[in-house]
């Protein structure tokens, strides 16, 4: 009959955030991957300039390279005429120089040759036979993108521990660089608990229920940059919570739902206890009491809420910090749109509570209908927060809501 | 000399991103996958419910099952005495019916023994020997899910068309489907134009460049559900250009950039329009304006400027809305800051201006020394956009800047 004790004391989400925050270091290991696929990864490299790009003074336009004072005082009525003296062909190269009272045609990307120190673009242009009329004056320097003026040889491009973006993968193909070092995404073991649980695919008895909490915690890590290992169930004994905290301890970090059953939330706190620290248990939020954060031979091991709403709202508001710090990625920016309340709602918990609700035209809805359904939570936009001493929001009230993407 | 035509007309976005959206349909291809990656796909079936859930009156707390009436009356200084006539274990079935003064422990998940219409919660009672005071009086119905209450046999619990969340893939998992059909990822080539543009791992004459391109559109591509398929650089003659036209037309979608060489971008005009139709060329936003749409055997295919800014700043214009709705998501909920400018800025393009912007403490810093540098994007936030009629923001004006990511 023991492990039928309520909890002594509940932590604060903000106290226990920061109790995570520092038992959570990012993984060190590094890995070689295409930059095709690098987008969203974070690098374990400074990425420094093996030479200059652009690599010679480029067109920005496509036109006619010239000495810019040729085209001093040019004007549609009164265009200077400059001797085309050959075409600077993109991916080619022009072996003359531009002389006095010459021009060159030339293409965006393509170099500018020597002699030119500015391009008029063909829209101020007018070809006539072997001469080009220049309608308008261009300034030493115009339409020219010089040696060097993105990255020059010796830069530091992008700098470890930055999250890869496509225009990032751009500065490393403008590079050259193939392949990349990122660091590797942390390995995280899924066990559910409860012998109420059954694996998909069995056949249920009238007392049992399908493993939910695997795959929606699987979806949240993957999509932290992290890398689920779903482990399956764990026997309601203590041996197999043992073994399986300390496989869960074999990877970068282990979580665990469930345990709701008689007794197994608190032998699973023993056990993590036994084996290593308990670092919490118990939170002043609702929902989401029983949850757990400990450390067992280094890594740090969430005990979260069986119950599946419950275990998904504590994942967002939990875990996901601690997955992004661990994979290197910032914060998550949270988007929030202000709504007005639906309906009067009370609570009265004495805990900080989140209010799944759906949103819809400025008017937040409760999601739930009772208790924590799944259906309802699929349906949800996101969340309201109650302040612990708040009790009551009003019809109309002005909320802001946290969506959940 | 061809090629060196100026565009006629230039589209507003508007109208363009009204074009697009006109001539993208959602790809219909259907492929079973495991749950286990689901999120994030599309589903292509409605999921309907073969067994409620729960599959049974399930109690919600840890506490005793009791006939509500016997707690009426019930208080910490008079609590009522019940006979506990057993354990109720999650996951096992407790055969007996509780009785008129009598009650059975339960735990949260497990079932509701026969007799029984409430859950006294464990805080509000005390175990004494083979009796349990119950120091609350309870309703019918306290702290029990009744079965069905999540989700009734026969409802549709998500439908065909939803993009799937961890909570959704949470919902299919209670339903036991362990695999789920849905829609493919749209296949999408990506080609680079430009004689002198080089692959990467390539040596480079003093007048070439590495693709970067294809490795931008490809990040995009991935990031917006769909699949990008590399096809590297196409020559600059009309055979090359018209076979990649063809082989574009193969896949969902076919991405061209580059073609900025003398003749090239009028060349691959022409070829869409002979092949099939072009639908608009040359658009009124800066940068970017040499982008053309148009479709090709039914498939629509995209020219983008060959500049990597350009090329990356137009993708997430206007080739980010096509991938969405090919892949059947709903359009990228754009986040946005307010800032004000670091400095005045003057535009005098005639165009919508896309001004590439770092944020700083809430100030927005132009990224972009010059011309489109690929490294400037890599560290720039988001973009201001600048109406066509406005040439001057201010210092110090405040600006909406649309974030990257």
């Amino acid at each position: 009959m023991t492990g039928m004790k309520p909890f002594k004391t509940l932590l604060p989400r903000a106290e226990a955030l920061r109790i995570i925050e520092g038992n959570i270091g990012r993984v060190g290991r590094i890995e070689e991957v295409s930059i095709e696929g690098a987008s969203g990864r974070v690098l374990a490299e400074d990425v420094t300039a093996g030479f200059s790009v652009p690599p010679f003074n480029r067109a920005s336009m496509d036109g006619y390279a010239v000495r810019a004072e040729d085209t001093f005082g040019a004007s549609g009525f009164n265009p200077n005429r400059l001797k085309m003296i050959g075409v600077q062909h993109a991916g080619e190269f022009f072996e003359g120089i531009v002389g006095k009272g010459e021009c060159v045609q030339v293409a965006t990307g393509s170099p500018v040759p020597e002699g030119s120190d500015a391009v008029v673009m063909v829209e101020f242009t007018k070809l006539d036979g072997d001469y080009v009329e220049i309608q308008k004056p261009a300034y030493p320097g115009a339409n020219i993108s010089p040696v060097g003026e993105d990255i020059k040889t010796g830069d530091t491009v992008i700098e470890e521990g930055e999250m890869l973006t496509p225009a990032k993968v751009g500065a490393l193909a403008a590079l050259n660089r193939e392949t990349i070092r990122v660091y590797e995404k942390p390995r995280v073991a899924v066990f559910s608990t409860g012998s109420e649980i059954k694996p998909l695919g069995s056949d249920l008895s009238p007392s049992q229920i399908y493993d939910v909490n695997s795959y929606t915690l699987a979806s949240i890590i993957s999509a932290n940059g992290c890398e689920p290992v779903i482990k399956g169930i764990v026997p309601d004994d203590r041996e197999s919570i043992e073994a399986s905290i300390l496989d869960a301890a074999s990877h970068d970090l282990g979580v665990f739902s469930g345990g709701s059953s008689v007794g197994v939330r608190d032998l699973f706190g023993e056990v993590v206890e036994e084996l290593g620290e308990v670092l919490f248990h118990g939170l002043q939020v609702k929902p989401g009491k029983p949850t757990l954060f400990g450390i067992v031979e280094g890594t740090p091991i969430f005990g979260m809420p069986g119950y599946p709403t419950s275990c998904l709202s504590n994942a967002y508001i939990f875990l996901t910090p601690a997955l992004r710090a661990m994979a290197g990625l910032s914060p998550a920016e949270p988007r929030r749109v202000a709504a007005r309340m639906s309906a009067r709602f009370v609570s009265s918990s004495g805990r900080e509570q989140f209010l799944t609700v759906r949103v819809r035209d400025g008017v937040a809805f409760p999601a739930f209908k009772k208790s924590g359904a799944i259906t309802s939570m699929a349906h949800a936009d996101g969340y309201i927060i109650l302040p612990v001493n708040l009790d009551v929001i009003e019809e109309g009230a002005e909320v802001e809501v946290t969506l959940f993407s």
